[in-house]
């Protein structure tokens, strides 16, 4: 068995916890395997349709001279290419795909006829635009390297294909030789659009060429002198752009949302690599300033439309919320490698918690359609669409889908750590542990996981217990114990096969209030069971959405949902609509009790999968 | 008595009422006349200085070569002067100014210089740029020729001086000879910033000259035709100018607000003259979609940052409102002309309540510090400025407050109407009436309000009562009878002179709501008393104002306000403080009826006076 690692910390002197391989992980549920076939089966053949028709392949083809006609779309459209490949590699270890690997041999060999023989690739900078390489740093050539370089990764290491991972080389010797301090010669900036740092560590890690470690860095050290985005005619300023303070100084996330966590993510690699102290100290303040300040409570992150920014503190309007699916899947990234580096289950708890509430609003039920902004309240007109001029959204939901088996578990070298509980099987066999697992349950929709023994002998199991599982309960060879919510619940045996232990996390409905600060959602509340976050929508109420309260007090119904939405647990509560007789916009108040209802709660990540209709996270209190 | 009409209908066939002369009202109270002295004590000249600073006026010497120098500043800054004459020429009806005379005089000097022989008239388009003129409808030239025209009626109706109103007829000619029908050899266009038709009508009114009523009703009916805002770099869409559809079938009010209430008003203005049915019918259509949807309960409008705009329906955010004083002042004079020509108590109601929460929060209780917006939450951080690189606001709350005077009553052949109340002398002969009153009141602050007859005879009072009057009351010759809100109180008689009638307004505290579809203010309410809105401010209190909660079921005292914010009445109530124990962002809902507070709440108009801190309007329900 090939073993891939996603995010390979091996040999990460920082790294806590150590990767169990994508093939090792075998998941069997009702939640993500039905939607890891249809990323297989739907969403990447689609994308890959998208992609030749917008000649977005083209454009490579173009580039190398091998087809006449010049660059179309926008200038960083090779990232999507190099994303959808990504996605594809990472796929090739989880999915039965010959037609997509197919694609994938002719796509990269599109791509490499591009690349120049000095190592540059990116085919909006050919032909005539040759002369402006490196002339405007927020023009996206190292975001595209970077991606491209990701992709690379994931192919060698999924298949071990050399082709792209060899012009993977080429162009970060480019990048090397042409970046770095003035004293050695080299231009001293970074990039306006972050990425690039997490590839050149997950290079280094491959390759061991310690030049890519040294230049990520570089890349991260050089920011903080305002050499990007303070030009006249910058749309947007140096913070936008986090280059307005020494990454090692900046303890906010600020700017734009995904390119302030692409950044975060690759600082965390740097650290897992070097131990740099100072660069923790600023990851750990953008993190407390994230989760306690700038973060939806879907954990969707980057408020304003306007620069695609976190905004200000508490600047968290729902309707108008921009929440970019692909800044979830940038948390979900910055998350695992601070849970790899601390094991410390709080990443684990925001990273599941963004999964299923922030990144898989983005995606239908269908597959091929998508969310670029994910508000959290709606009049029904927000609604995904199949593709995107800006199409960065669609392929990092893919790529991710692709990769999940690897965010399950991690190991260190004497125990196993369940992060999240999926049915399935997990071989964790690697880094000196000999360990198996099989997982039953209905997790996220039930509250019991029942995990058995499938490799004995002597080593420890690391259980997350989740922040909200008040009354949590592991039961190891019949005696059940209490487990601590937000902690790892650790055992130590010497395993027999077919050992089960039952891990209980208690699923009571869950009603949710905001610090007073958060001006928009006082006087409101939001409902959670488990790990999963409800809204209302119209499809379920014939009272207007607009006017639906919640009594707290009521009894709380879990259902079976299916049809449609598929399985999954609804919520039914008692609560009250708010009628208004007239269109006066502002009258008398008077104490409205409201008509009682009935309301049905659904996740918020399966809203806009029916007729459309509007739809609200946070409820007002009856 | 010279008599000096500030919006003149006395001939407007479309007028039900007519003007009372400025001069005639002689206002008492302890609100407006403070405001109106300081209006012409610091207001007015603290405003010249801004201009002569910011070499605004030295535009007009430069670009007639009476001095040295470039064009400083934005390309409307003329406006400014102009506007700043405006107030200057209505000051002079009701205030002791000879100093500000002079200036006006010398001012008016300048600005005439610059003017082209063939009437052209805009300092910024001189020199080197007179080739650019009227090549781009965007460039605020007829906003500028509107806003003269405006100054020199004003100088000519309350002085009699001609110069500046001749320049004016000039600039008209000019714009007639340019603009008009395709079919007589004219350019067939509307200005990107609507102010000029109003100014056009009130020159007809002025002069009787025919084709400046006509070129108005041109300019407004040339609309719709996507002549402005339709180039590849222009910043804004034609719905931003109002040139996306005919004026008679645009059915809401879209686009930068103050450009849609200039032309609403102007629009109003051509109505009153032509009686055109079409225009009222999309004039009405307009007024139900403002207050039914798109206005705060302030009574401001235009909620977007963006292209300073209306928004959609019921995009109405409080902390992020942009609601410009400007925009507020349109409406008022919108208001203003609807009333003129319906005697509708509505439009009375909403132009007292405009001026009192939406234009007077502009403007510093010193009288020389303005708000460009008038957020309805804010942290604290908002201040207002001294002068703005863009100064449209504080001359037109100058303007407005000179021209205070002619907005509380109006006249028929034979009734007085009494709009709004307040204390001082009304004198309001002519028109064929012959009636004069004394009101004595302490409105807005205080319920009853006096009126005794100074001149007697046989004629009718028209008393306004207002919308949230619920219980008022009349008492005539001894005899007291209930009054409807919302409505002009009708009572006609053989005066004698001392005759008094008494009108009671009782002034609850009210507690208000807003339609449901208003997510930015579910849960919580506002508060008024009589015709002003009231808020939280932090200066009052010691616990943050971001966690203050109203009890509903309060008593309220009415108290005695003074100190910084002068003569006023504050509200005590009972409220909840809701305290937060940790930074957490999202935590479990528990029942947290916070700590019992005693609240008090400032007129919202009279916030930021005192110690910078946040305040709120709408409050959540404890």
């Amino acid at each position: 068995m090939r073993r891939s690692y996603v995010v390979d910390t091996t040999h990460s002197p920082g790294a806590l916890l150590k990767p169990v391989a994508l093939e090792g992980v075998q998941l069997r549920d009702r939640f993500w395997a039905p939607r890891i076939a249809t990323n297989n089966a739907v969403t990447l053949p689609s994308q890959y349709a998208h992609c030749e028709e917008t000649e977005r392949i083209a454009n490579f083809r173009r580039a190398a001279g091998r087809e006449a006609g010049e660059f179309v779309g926008l200038f960083f459209n090779d990232s999507d290419v190099h994303k959808w490949l990504e996605a594809v590699g990472w796929n090739d270890a989880v999915s039965d795909a010959p037609a997509l690997q197919i694609i994938r041999d002719a796509v990269v060999n599109d791509i490499v006829s591009a690349q120049d023989t000095n190592g540059y690739l990116n085919s909006y900078f050919s032909k005539e635009r040759i002369v402006e390489r490196w002339t405007n740093m927020d023009l996206h050539e190292m975001y595209c390297a970077g991606h491209f370089i990701q992709a690379a990764i994931a192919i060698y290491r999924t298949s071990g294909a050399q082709t792209a991972l060899d012009a993977a080389c080429r162009l970060a010797d480019h990048l090397d030789a042409t970046f770095g301090p003035a004293s050695a010669g080299k231009r001293e900036t970074s990039d306006g659009h972050p990425e690039i740092e997490l590839a050149l560590v997950e290079l280094y890690r491959t390759t061991r060429e310690l030049r890519y470690l040294r230049l990520a860095d570089f890349l991260l050290t050089v920011r903080g002198h305002q050499k990007v985005g303070t030009k006249p005619f910058d749309r947007f300023d140096a913070a936008y752009h986090q280059d307005h303070l020494p990454y090692r100084e900046l303890h906010e996330v600020v700017g734009h949302a995904v390119r302030m966590l692409y950044l975060a993510a690759g600082a965390t690699d740097v650290w897992l690599e070097t131990g740099d102290a100072a660069l923790k100290r600023a990851i750990d303040a953008q993190w407390q300033n994230m989760t306690q300040k700038r973060m939806y409570v879907s954990g969707g992150i980057g408020s304003r439309w306007n620069g695609e920014d976190f905004g200000v503190d508490y600047e968290l309007p729902n309707e108008t919320a921009y929440t970019e699916t692909c800044a979830a899947i940038a948390s979900v990234m910055w998350n695992w490698r601070l849970l790899q580096g601390t094991g410390e289950a709080r990443y684990a708890d925001l990273m599941e918690w963004t999964l299923y509430n922030a990144v898989m609003p983005g995606l239908s039920l269908s597959g091929n359609e998508y969310f670029y902004q994910n508000p959290l309240a709606n009049d029904g007109k927000h609604r995904r669409s199949p593709w995107f001029g800006c199409a960065c959204c669609p392929p990092n939901v893919a790529r991710l889908l692709a990769q999940l088996g690897s965010y399950v578990s991690s190991v260190d070298a004497d125990t196993l750590w369940l992060h999240t509980y999926i049915q399935g099987d997990i071989d964790a066999t690697g880094h000196g542990l000999e360990a198996a697992v099989q997982v039953t349950t209905e997790y996220p929709w039930d509250s019991t996981v029942r995990i058995k023994i499938v490799r004995g002998g002597q080593y420890g199991l690391k259980l997350r217990i989740p922040s909200w599982a008040s009354g949590a309960t592991v039961t190891v060879a019949g005696v059940r114990k209490p487990a601590t919510p937000n902690t790892y619940f650790s055992v130590r045996r010497a395993w027999q096969v077919g050992d089960e232990v039952v891990v209980q996390l208690p699923m009571t409905p869950r009603v949710i209030r905001s610090h007073p600060a958060l001006v928009h959602t006082v006087g409101r509340v939001a409902v959670a069971r488990g790990p999963i976050l409800y809204c209302v929508e119209q499809a379920d109420h014939s009272a207007s959405v607009a006017g639906l309260h919640l009594d707290v007090s009521t009894s709380w119904q879990v259902v079976d949902g299916s049809g449609e939405l598929g399985y999954h647990k609804a919520l039914k509560a008692r609560g009250t609509h708010v009628t208004t007789t007239d269109d006066q916009l502002y009258v008398d108040w008077r104490r409205d009790a409201g008509i009682p209802i009935n309301l049905t709660l659904i996740p918020y990540h399966l809203w806009a999968n029916r007729t459309a209709g509007a739809m609200k996270v946070w409820l007002p209190l009856a």
